[in-house]
C-alpha cells in the first residue's frame, strides 16, 4: 500500500503525548490552519479518544505555523455553493460539526488549555474562546471578521459573548476590527498573554501544574462548572451541593483531605 | 400655519443623517436631556422609522447641551402624584414607555452607538447600556443615583447589569456614586473613554466603519446575538448554526467571501 | 449559672452594631475562620435576625485573627467518615447548611459588604463572592484550592462564577492557584484593594453612605437586582417595570424625590 515514489499527505492534526499532557496540533499551517471539515473531524474524533483515555489528564490545543486559526475554510465552503441546493445541506452539515467539535471541548472531562502563538480569527478565535483556559503570545491578534465579507460570526459568537462582557463582544463583532493579546487578556477571552518566548513554559507551567491534579476530581468539577452556569442561583446550589457530596465519598477526596491534614503529598486513584 | 411673532417650541429630538448614518441628538439641553415622555415618544418613533428606512446602516445617539441625559423627569412624574390614583395609572404606562424605548435599541436592526460627551445618570445611565456601543469624553461620569432619592435605578438596572459584573453594578447601584469614563470603561459599560475634541472622530470612526458593512448582515447578527445570550450552550450553537446557513445564502455573504477569495471589494447589496 | 472557674468558650461569631451598620465578626482565629457548623449556624440565625431588625440598615461580615476564612471545616468533616453511610448524611446536611448561609446573604433584604482583612480561600472565597460589595486589604489573597486535595470548590464556584468572566474564574478552579487583591478587583470578585491601614475606612465609607439611604428602598432594589438578573430580558423589564411603580408610590421615593426636587435633605420613614 505504501508509495514511495508519492510525498506523503501531512495529517492535518498530530498529537503528542508527554506528562499525561496530549497536545493537539493544528497541522495545516499553509492554509492558516483553517478549519476544514477534514481537520474539524480529526479534531473531534481525537478529543472522543482522549475523553476515554485514562493516561491524558490535560489537553492542549497548539498550531503549526504563522497562524493559530483562521477560521472556516472559505474555499471549501465556496465549492459548495455549485450544489444542486446552493450548498444548504453543506453549511448545515458544516456547522453541526463545528458546533459539535467546540461543545466537545466544553463537555470533555479534562482541561483544555488553548496554546494561541498567532493569529485566531473567527472560528480560531471561538476555538479559544471555547477552551477552558488561553494563553497566547503577547503579538498575537484576535478578531471575528466574518462582518467585512458578509458572514458575521454568529456561531463564534456563542463563545465569545460567554467569555467577555457584552460591548466588547460587539465591538469585535460589529467592527470585524483586531484586538491584540492585551486588551483580549484584559476583557477576558485570554487568561493572559506573556512574550513569545514565555509561551511554552507558561502552557506547560499551568498544563503541568493542573496535570498534578485528581484526574477524577477535574472531571467532577469541570463538568459541573458548566451545567451550573446556566441554572439559576438556587437550583445552582441544589446542584453543585449534590456534586460537592458525590466528590467528597470518592476515593480522592479522601485521599487529598487525609493527605493535606498529614501534611503529606496526596497519590491520587488515576496515577 | 406659521407664527412668526412666536418663538417656534425647539424639537426635543433632532436626527441629521449624513453618509447612511442616522444621528438623534438629545435636544432638551436646559432640562439635561431628562427623558420626558415627550423625548421617549420621540425616540422610540424615530428608531421606528429608521428600522425600515433603507438609508440608516448606522444609528447614533447624542446629545446637546452640558449633559448626555439625567433620566426621568422627576417634575413630571411628580405633577402626577396628585392623579386619583396617587399616579399609578401613569408611572406604569412611564415605566413601559421606557422599557419599550431601551429594547427598541435593542432590537433595531441596526447598530446603535452612545456618543456620550456629558453626565449620564440614571435612565441615561440606562441609555448608554441599552445602546451596542457607546464611546465616552473622558470628562464624563456615569451614576444609577436613584437610591439617594428613594427611588432605585430597578429599570436603569437591568441594562446595566447586563454590562458589568455584578459587584460592579451593585456598586453603583447601592452607593449612586459617580464613576468616571475610565472606570465605566474599564468595567465594560463603554467601549471606550477619550479626550472630548477626540470624541467625534472616534464615534465617526467607529460608525463609518460599521456603515461600510453589509446592512443585511448586520441585521442578522446583532438580532442573533441578543437572542443567542438568553439560551444554554447547546441551544444557543443550534440556533446560531441556522442563522449561520441562512447568512451563507445570502447574497451579501456569496459577494463578500467571493470578493474576499478574488481580493477585491465587496458590493453590499443595500448599496 | 455562671462558672467563673472555667474559661468561657469564646463565641465562633460576633456582633456589634453601630450607626446602624451591624458588624459580623467570625471569630475562628486559631481555626483561619473555617466555617464549623457552629459558625454557619451562627451566621445564618445572625443574618435572619438582622433581617427583621428596623435598626440594622447595612451588615459587614468582618473576622478576627490572621484569615478571613480557610472554608469549610476539612477536620470536622472527615471526623464523620467513620459514619455508617460514610459520611453521605452529614456531608448533604453541610452542603445544604452552607448554601442556604450563602443564599442567606442574597436574600438578605440589607446590604452586605465583606470586609476582607486576611486570606480567603474554598468557600471563603465564596463568602466574599456572595456578598454584595467586597473590599479587601492589598495584602489579601484569594483561591478556590479544593482541587488540590481532591474536592473541587464545586459550590464555592457558585458564587465566584456569577462574579467574575469564565475563563479567569475556571483559571482558579483548576489552579487551586492564589490570587492577589489587585487582581481580584481587577477581574470583578471584589470591588476594591486598599492598603490595609485603610481598610477600615474604605469599608465604613461605604458601609456609612448606604446607612444613610432610605432602608426600605435598599430592600426593594437589592431583592429586584438579583431576581432581575435570572430573567431574559423582556422579562426583566417587565419585572422592574413594576418594581419602579410600587417603589414609586412608596412613601421614601415621594419624600426623596421632593427633597430633591426642593433641595433638601430627605428624611427616611424608617429613620
Amino acid at each position: 500500500m505504501s508509495q514511495p515514489a508519492t510525498k506523503t499527505a501531512e495529517p492535518v492534526l498530530l498529537r503528542h503525548d508527554r506528562d499525561s499532557i496530549a497536545t493537539l496540533t493544528l497541522n495545516r499551517g499553509p492554509q492558516r490552519n483553517a478549519l476544514s471539515e477534514a481537520l474539524m473531524a480529526a479534531l473531534t474524533d481525537e478529543l472522543a479518544l482522549i475523553a476515554k483515555d485514562p493516561d491524558v489528564r490535560v489537553v492542549v490545543i497548539a498550531a503549526n505555523g504563522p497562524a493559530f486559526s483562521a477560521g472556516h475554510d472559505l474555499k471549501e465552503m465556496t465549492a459548495h455553493r455549485t450544489d444542486a441546493d446552493r450548498g444548504r445541506a453543506y453549511f448545515e452539515k458544516l456547522m453541526k460539526q463545528c458546533s459539535t467539535l467546540m461543545q466537545a471541548i466544553v463537555r470533555l472531562p479534562k482541561p483544555v488549555i488553548a496554546r494561541v502563538h498567532g493569529i485566531a480569527t473567527a472560528a480560531g478565535c471561538q476555538l479559544v474562546a471555547s477552551c477552558d483556559l488561553a494563553v497566547a503570545a503577547d503579538t498575537v491578534k484576535f478578531a471575528t471578521p466574518g462582518v467585512n465579507i458578509g458572514l458575521f460570526c454568529s456561531t463564534p459568537m456563542v463563545a465569545l459573548s460567554r467569555n467577555v462582557h457584552r460591548k466588547h463582544a460587539m465591538e469585535m463583532l460589529l467592527t470585524g476590527d483586531m484586538i491584540d493579546a492585551s486588551r483580549a487578556a484584559q476583557i477576558g477571552l485570554i487568561n493572559k498573554a506573556v512574550p513569545v518566548e514565555q509561551l511554552d513554559d507558561a502552557v506547560w507551567g499551568i498544563a503541568r501544574d493542573i496535570a498534578s491534579k485528581s484526574a477524577h476530581t477535574l472531571a467532577i468539577g469541570k463538568e459541573a462548572f458548566y451545567i451550573q452556569l446556566e441554572k439559576g442561583l438556587s437550583e445552582a446550589y441544589d446542584y453543585a451541593s449534590e456534586v460537592m457530596v458525590k466528590n467528597m465519598l470518592a476515593r480522592d477526596a479522601e485521599e487529598g483531605i487525609s493527605a493535606f491534614i498529614e501534611k503529606r503529598e496526596p497519590t491520587w486513584e488515576d496515577r
